[in-house]
């Protein structure tokens, strides 16, 4: 079991319940022994649902279960374990997934298609056919509101810590809570999703205006964060919303009642993705990267990612080096509009580069300095038009090399 | 000094002398001491030169010097430092290229536009104004026939090897020579060119015909070959022809004659490429991606990218775990067209997946076995087209993170 990451917070925040929601986990022993490896969601009957699921073209089987429930919009439970993805394991994969939500159905006396699965761990190994279906009566018989961190946890796979964040909000007056966790460390380069995560709340909304509000959420949270680039067959993020609030309905997403919770989900979600940049693999650095100026706020994305995937960038921030040169590197083949004499890259909050080349008596002291500690600020500037981002990484260091190179085994 | 890649060819080739190019190189002491780090190439007057210059945005001083001579189509002399890019470097810069392309004008007696000129090192630190013209009357003297592998090493960086190659072919029946030298290891993802390549031919072949010749031969050497991702501000490849050989005149590119010399170019091109993926910044392993059955070839290379990119693919090799489930990951996030039933993936010509997953009775035994050696295959076919393409990386090791917390240091 390797260290605690040196970024995590100190603890994971107090999460009071959601009402409509219960959580249980058990060691199934999937694949890990002597530690919980599935997880079960219990939501109240009407709860609503939305999703974003991972672009890969070979996603895996619970992500193609979960793509065929959401347009149905309701969910009454959701089943995830880690230990195994289910990812490219063919006809018994696709049972596995089918017997899990027949028998969940009959325990929450529903309809299969609201009952959410995933799956996280090693590719292409066919998943244990009954360990995880056949655990669902006894973990339904230990539903609790309380289980919050150790739902967290039991999703965990190279993760160090156990990753939540809780929020209020009022819709019209009526107080609404948000409580969300997510797992995620390596495989991490969210592509309309990350890895998983799972957003409760007890708002009433109907599913039209949820995934309205995660897509827009995801774009500037999960969507914005890395740790090595690599795009998981597994991403999966899910919005419920129990309807046990009492707040008034909605016209629709734009409904101004709307603004505090559109802020509070945001908030939760960019903490969460955070969270997972912070447990990146092998991560000794958090490393927050603002890029404006650029053609527009697409633009601004694509450049900030192509800071934070760069090796060569990962490398240098792990040594502490100011080496920013490869900071203008991965801004030049990032392959959108950028001028040189444009570019303004400001690290710690010390300008470094103007006018095509290094600022008049460029002083490295202070940036080396900065660079010395855990929190690495890197602002870029593109000056050419208002387009904005922000993007969330972590630094490649041996770690990344020991984790990767025997996950599997 | 690093050790020599494992991977590297036993020794430089023997390279015999081309009619009408002469090398010299030379310790100026731009950043190291006690080595060459200037080389210089003298092409006899009337010589044809066709160049791929680097699409980052960012470019460095001397990419912008050749972009301006192209045009032109005629060179007399390359001049190339190691230890300072000359990127990022503002007007202090532009003024060393300058001057240098002056000096040598008044040196070789032609016009400063057919004085190219190539930097790799550093990253916007401000090349040193005199070192490199001060020296060239110096290094002029020293001109020689013969110094092909000295100039291979002058020109190199974190490179382990120096790395030539040579080919002979005829043109109606005329012989002609083809020799070629280049670096790289480090910030290699070639975009329309790579690193640092220069290609001499005794040939007589018109700009024109260079240009189309060259274009072709990069697209499946250097623009199929990846260390890390990370395209560099300074990639330049030169095709130079001293129009020496009795060839007679060809009426364009697509003249049959050119058969033999277009063949034997991209054999050149493909040798110096796969040399510099054998050189890859802390490479234990060479891995050879061959992907087909692609929606096109542009899509082929774009999945056999994804795959040598992706640092868990590499991290994998390089402990030679056969966890291919990685390699599925690869092909989804890659965004080209593909079906998880109809992938067929195969390492070391064993078959690993059909219809979705595992092919019946998969055994691990010889794919394991076949990672342990130095030369890693992979075969990737996607069953939806007849696109394909051949890429070659090396694996993401301890070595890298080593290299490039420390090369600026």
């Amino acid at each position: 079991m390797p260290n605690v990451s040196p970024l995590a917070p100190a603890s994971f925040p107090a999460m009071a319940p959601i009402a409509g929601v219960r959580l249980a986990v058990h060691a199934a022993g999937v694949r890990y022994a002597g530690r919980n490896d599935v997880m079960v969601a219990e939501l109240a009957p009407g709860t609503t649902v939305a999703g974003v699921l991972t672009q890969s073209t070979m996603p895996g089987q619970p992500v193609i279960w979960c793509r065929q429930c959401l347009p149905h919009g309701k969910a009454r439970a959701i089943v995830v374990n880690s230990g195994n993805a289910n990812v490219f394991t063919g006809r018994a994969g696709w049972q596995v997934v089918e017997s899990t939500a027949a028998t969940a159905a009959r325990l929450f006396d529903c309809d299969p298609r609201e009952v959410y699965i995933s799956s996280t761990g090693v590719i292409g190994e066919p998943p244990p056919a009954d360990r995880i279906s056949g655990a669902l009566p006894e973990i339904v018989g230990k539903l609790s509101p309380e289980a919050w961190e150790e739902a967290a946890r039991a999703i965990m796979t190279t993760d160090t810590f156990p990753k939540g964040a809780t929020a209020t909000a009022t819709i019209g007056g009526t107080s609404v809570r948000i409580n969300g966790f997510c797992k995620g460390s390596g495989m991490i380069a969210p592509n309309m999703a990350t890895m998983l995560g799972y957003v409760f709340t007890d708002a009433a909304l109907p599913a039209a205006v949820l995934q309205s509000l995660l897509r827009e959420a995801t774009e500037v949270s999960f969507n914005c964060m890395t740790v090595d680039g690599d795009t998981s067959t597994s991403d999966t993020v899910l919005l419920c919303a129990t309807q046990q609030a009492k707040n008034a309905a909605v016209t629709g997403a734009s409904d101004p009642a709307l603004a505090g919770f559109r802020q509070a989900l945001r908030g939760v979600m960019v903490d969460l993705a955070q969270q997972i940049a912070r447990d990146g693999e092998g991560a000794g650095k958090f490393v927050t990267i603002d890029v404006t100026g650029a053609e527009n706020d697409r633009a601004a994305r694509t450049i900030g990612l192509a800071i934070g995937n760069s090796p060569l960038v990962k490398t240098a921030l792990a040594a502490g080096d100011a080496n920013w040169g490869r900071i203008v590197m991965a801004v030049g083949k990032a392959g959108e509009k950028a001028d040189r004499n444009k570019l303004a890259i400001a690290v710690g909050g010390h300008a470094i580069t103007a006018d095509g080349g290094p600022v008049p008596n460029y002083n490295e002291g202070p940036v080396a300095e900065h660079m010395k500690g855990l929190e690495i600020h890197i602002a870029v500037d593109i000056g050419l038009g208002s387009g904005k981002a922000t993007v969330w990484t972590c630094d490649l260091t041996h770690g990344y090399i020991d984790i990767n190179g025997s996950y599997r085994s």
